[in-house]
């Protein structure tokens, strides 16, 4: 269905002085308005955190392409979708997930209902605050230990004990708030994309209502877009139930292969650009190449020991092997060196700027 | 995050000058591009295809309160989610639900492949045009050959069958596509709500992928919006077959009680008005009354042989029990008689109309 060119031209003349006053609008307002100050600066000065190089280089190539019709790396706005792993790509993810930092201290609140649990494992180490044994718990036993915290609860229950969780618990080496642990880059990265029109989505193994209970917070992302693991559901409605409920089944496991079919599952096409860190995103990132001509897959690279982590090919968290690397050269990813490509790595850490007070 | 009284006095003056361009931008182009005409008439005189009645007052009432910020019926934006069953609620769903003729039409289509389902049901029936014993499938035999016409298809090609299937489809009583059988007094729901700021979802039992084929197009409505029954999915990357595929396993079963669990799965909140109209919607109508004061929950009733279909009790297409017509009564569900609240019925009855060519 198209428009009469009558129509079209004094359409695009309002359009035009339109956006003239939204501009004037936005400046008027970039001093007054801290909240704004953080989105105008990013636009003035995109990626502001990130040294020039070939990383900052690629992510503004790919930006201005897909927003230039006139590009072969033009794309419409519906398919502007963008994906990001969350533990160590978005946030710190050592010295273990938050999300299973959360889930030990639940244990340990939930054990005087389970007097059982004093004598096994792997519930004993952790009130015993075994932390060799901690060290070495399996993946096994690491998914069984995130999956009692939540079985049979509500879920506005558990989305709750989350949210006290956050307010309380403090990094073990910066001391601050988990959700102070988020890499300023990224943020401006989520925010650039999303002024570009981009739909920015979380894709994590973690547990998806786990993050949820702060993405939109934390990262501006609504809980709709934040896709991850997660149990099956069980609706209830009885005279004196009422809700929904955690499953003891496992639904979505949201790692490795499992991150481009639960990204097709929740929505039904192929990521333009995608951002992880670990082998666990290897598949997102290459069905994100295959799936689209000049889109953009980028790895971070955990190489800075003085303001984050220097990972090593045997890190059990966060695993970034030698293929992945190769894998990464092979395809033309981008690999980010946090050490070099980021001025800045954590929010309370941003220098003072001009608009950033 | 606040900003200061000056930025927001000046903005406030340039919003308004934005408001009146873009409404006279809006007048300019109403008489020049029919594809505004709808939504503009839609906004000027909103739900022109309903009857005046207590069907249509009540979704108005509903729809000003959400966006009124003195009325308690309030609902903040991000809050705005709006979700729509799809068959017999958005469009036909007689005599059969469309997914299924898709499938019946495929199956006689893939028969050369299985010269096995000559003498196999319910394949045979199919094949054989059997329309008694087609008739009589049960649920079971429905759901067998909905699987068996995408298990093992990569997804894409899925999706390129129903659209060529779509593009050559009649409907059977109307001899029209398909499409065309949407009722124009939904689309116009639709478009107020989105217009005030909603999140429109459709949450079907029928295929996921299957709706999210068209319904950009004929709902306005994106992929990611779409919430259906599925299949699971494998990923595969090797150097000789590349994709996303059906597996056999169902995953979601996006019916009764799957509707709130699915809509939890996907959108991590609750909606704020659910459309349904059979007995497979009513949890999600429960939910959505359960988790929210003021929410609307309305069931389309298909009372109206002359223009569509009138249902009685014992339909095997879009089960409207008397159970469920006196839970609604007793929960203040409205109950909307298609045949006194609706005007009109489809696009193509709508009666031309000033701005309406």
């Amino acid at each position: 269905m198209s428009c009469y060119t009558y129509g079209q031209s004094h359409r695009s003349e309002a359009l035009k002085l339109i956006k003239l006053l939204l501009f004037i609008t936005i400046i008027f307002n970039a001093k007054a308005c801290m909240a704004q100050d953080d989105d105008l600066s990013n636009l003035l000065n995109p990626l502001a955190s990130w040294r020039n190089g070939p990383a900052k280089k690629s992510i503004l190539k790919f930006v201005f392409a897909a927003t230039d019709k006139t590009s072969p790396g033009y794309i419409p706005s519906e398919q502007r979708i963008a994906v990001f792993d969350q533990d160590g790509t978005l946030w710190v993810e050592q010295p273990v997930y938050t999300q299973v930092m959360f889930a030990f201290d639940r244990i340990v609140s939930m054990a005087d209902q389970h007097p059982d649990w004093k004598h096994t494992q792997p519930f004993q180490a952790i009130i015993e605050r075994d932390k060799v044994r901690m060290a070495g718990f399996t993946s096994l036993e690491l998914a069984q230990i995130n999956r009692v915290t939540q079985i049979g609860m509500k879920v506005g229950e558990y989305k709750k004990a989350v949210q006290d969780w956050l307010a309380k618990a403090r990094h073990p080496r910066w001391n601050r708030p988990y959700t102070d642990l988020v890499y300023q880059p990224m943020l401006e990265v989520l925010s650039l994309l999303r002024a570009k029109g981009f739909k920015t989505y979380i894709v994590t193994g973690s547990n998806q209502d786990f993050v949820r209970a702060y993405s939109q917070q934390v990262y501006g992302i609504p809980p709709e877009q934040v896709i991850g693991s997660a149990l099956s559901l069980a609706y209830i409605f009885d005279p004196t139930v009422k809700g929904i409920f955690y499953r003891r089944a496992p639904l979505l496991i949201n790692n490795n292969s499992g991150k481009p079919e639960d990204i097709y599952l929740f929505i039904g096409r192929a990521p333009k650009a995608a951002f992880g860190n670990s082998t666990g995103d290897k598949q997102m990132l290459e069905y994100t190449q295959q799936e689209g001509k000049g889109s953009l897959m980028m790895l971070i690279h955990h190489d800075d020991a003085l303001r984050e982590y220097h990972y090593s090919a045997k890190s059990r968290i966060g695993t970034f092997s030698d293929a992945l690397m190769a894998e990464a050269k092979d395809s033309g990813w981008m690999v980010v060196s946090m050490k070099n490509d980021w001025k800045t790595m954590f929010p309370f850490s941003k220098p003072p700027g001009v608009l950033v007070g």
